[in-house]
């Protein structure tokens, strides 16, 4: 097993090979583009990284890796346009850099050249591999999709918030594993369990950026904090506001939710100060606690040994921002 | 073998039992509108009908067929977005009728759900089918991205032009042939040759549309006559012109390739004489019969019974609009 850092840079080494000029221009230097901005490579990292804990052998994971990497990427082109983002890791978005066309072609072909890195692999696990890509595309699709649909509904339920998110991020993450054990041939219920790690760890990071968007540390957390407020997005911490705060107080929050003030600062505490006083910070910490969790005891069951579970742990443990 | 339409008879009624509800209804409605529409269904009456040349069992190349179209109909609302159409097949585009998100998304959606239909077919099958059909959407994307490029370009060569054509139109007529090839296990020589007949046919069909829009009777062609002429399109018979015309009237032609008067019956009038008395008319005509008759002669090489390359010369006759 290699350090998450030595994954990260045999996997980029691997990227810049394929980052060449190609005909037409116009198409290609954007997906180049995009695939240089760099970012934590999370996703790739853990197809290696799962191909080592079930075969040893994380190069045969490589191309498995790149498709999820093009794949992620390609979606972010795509949900910048949608969110009219001028900013993806500090410098400018496809379809600003370039324009609305560009971002829209340019996404197309990546979602393309995705399917075509499992191609390197036999007839079989090149079937098993796009079996399980499509299934996580659509779910992507459909999880972006019920996120708009969220923005303009208020009756949104924290169930249907967690399957969004699910859909949206988690199922790409649980993917990602399970790729690098397809492709190093591991047993079936392995797969499918590492899937569900990878799956449950990922909604826990996703409920834990929301409460890190609120109440993160604004030198590390990296974003403004209160962005999501600012926002009026409908996240599990707000959802959860909502669900325990009595009927004077959450018609408060509704009317916040309701307003975009020039200065946002004292919107900001309010609801910071609701979310804290209705219990839902605590909540939120606890859902937070119980998917990790959740995640961990899946290992019990895996067919590894004792020093590869505790790989999966430490990474669990860095990704969830915990001491180790 | 059946009639042409028998088979799309065959194909709308299997794809009418796939057009059904689904959540996200805003994700998944679109969909469903775009393949109502209706359209000759050209490509999977292809799928179906060579599934029969190779094998005598059109019912084996449903699923592919199904692929053919819905990744056809996903590359027409992204093309609409970008092309700013307000209409399709006379009513509404997706992106007018919902919104540009719902445009890109839906898009999306239906790329991956193509590749989806593949599935049901046998590993070794599938990574055929998914080979092609990668290959070939990345043309497509690329011949539509050429054709972007070439609006701002005034240097645009012949060669270039039935490079784009082949690349955004001809290649799908081609793969939705060998396609039918491969779900009823033909010699692979006459799934190449197969291939290659419908890639022609279909160089053929784009250049004689370029020619019709031009040339055509208004009242059979069903699009306004000298529309390419009127958006300044560089289709095979003006560059065919500018290339026979001598440097003064070439001049001509470039000044008005260059305005938009408010009535452009003058400019149509004038450019159609250009084309003609430069013999690129004929020139035009000529490509057609030659790219027709590149695809017939394929035929000579099949390992089909002489019945059966009967059907296909009718079929080439009937596309090309020729009396049979």
């Amino acid at each position: 097993m290699l350090s998450i850092h030595a994954y990260r840079d045999a996997f980029v080494s691997h990227l810049e090979q394929h980052i060449v000029t190609r005909e037409p221009v116009n198409l290609y230097n954007p997906m180049n583009y995009i695939l240089g901005l760099g970012g934590k490579r999370l996703r790739p990292v853990l197809t290696l990284m799962t191909a080592d804990i079930f075969g040893n052998d994380y190069k045969k994971a490589m191309n498995a890796a790149m498709a999820i990497e093009i794949f992620h990427n390609f979606s972010l082109i795509h949900d910048d346009i949608m969110d009219d983002a001028p900013l993806r890791r500090g410098k400018e978005t496809v379809h600003e850099k370039w324009d609305l066309n560009t971002g829209i072609l340019s996404g197309d072909v990546m979602l393309i050249v995705a399917y075509q890195f499992f191609e390197r692999y036999d007839p079989e696990v090149f079937h098993k591999l796009a079996k399980l890509f499509s299934k996580t595309a659509i779910e992507v699709c459909e999880g972006q999709q019920y996120d708009i649909d969220f923005e303009t509904r208020d009756d949104v339920t924290i169930d249907e918030y967690l399957k969004m998110i699910t859909y949206k991020t988690a199922v790409l993450v649980g993917a990602a594993m399970e790729m690098g054990a397809i492709v190093t041939h591991a047993d079936e219920n392995d797969a499918k369990a590492i899937y569900d790690f990878g799956m449950n760890l990922g909604i826990a990071f996703q409920i834990k950026d929301d409460y890190l968007d609120a109440f993160g540390d604004p030198k590390s957390f990296g974003k403004q904090i209160g962005g999501d407020i600012i926002e009026n997005k409908k996240t599990f911490l707000y959802l959860k506001t909502i669900e325990e705060l009595g009927n004077d107080e959450a018609e408060q929050l509704l009317h916040l939710y309701a307003i975009a003030p020039a200065d946002p600062s004292a919107k900001i505490q309010t609801v910071k100060e609701l979310m804290a006083s209705s219990g839902a910070v605590d909540a939120t910490l606890k859902a937070i606690e119980n998917y990790t969790k959740k995640a961990l005891d899946i290992l019990n069951g895996l067919n590894i040994s004792a020093e590869k579970k505790e790989t999966l742990v430490s990474f669990a443990n860095i990704l969830m921002g915990r001491e180790v």
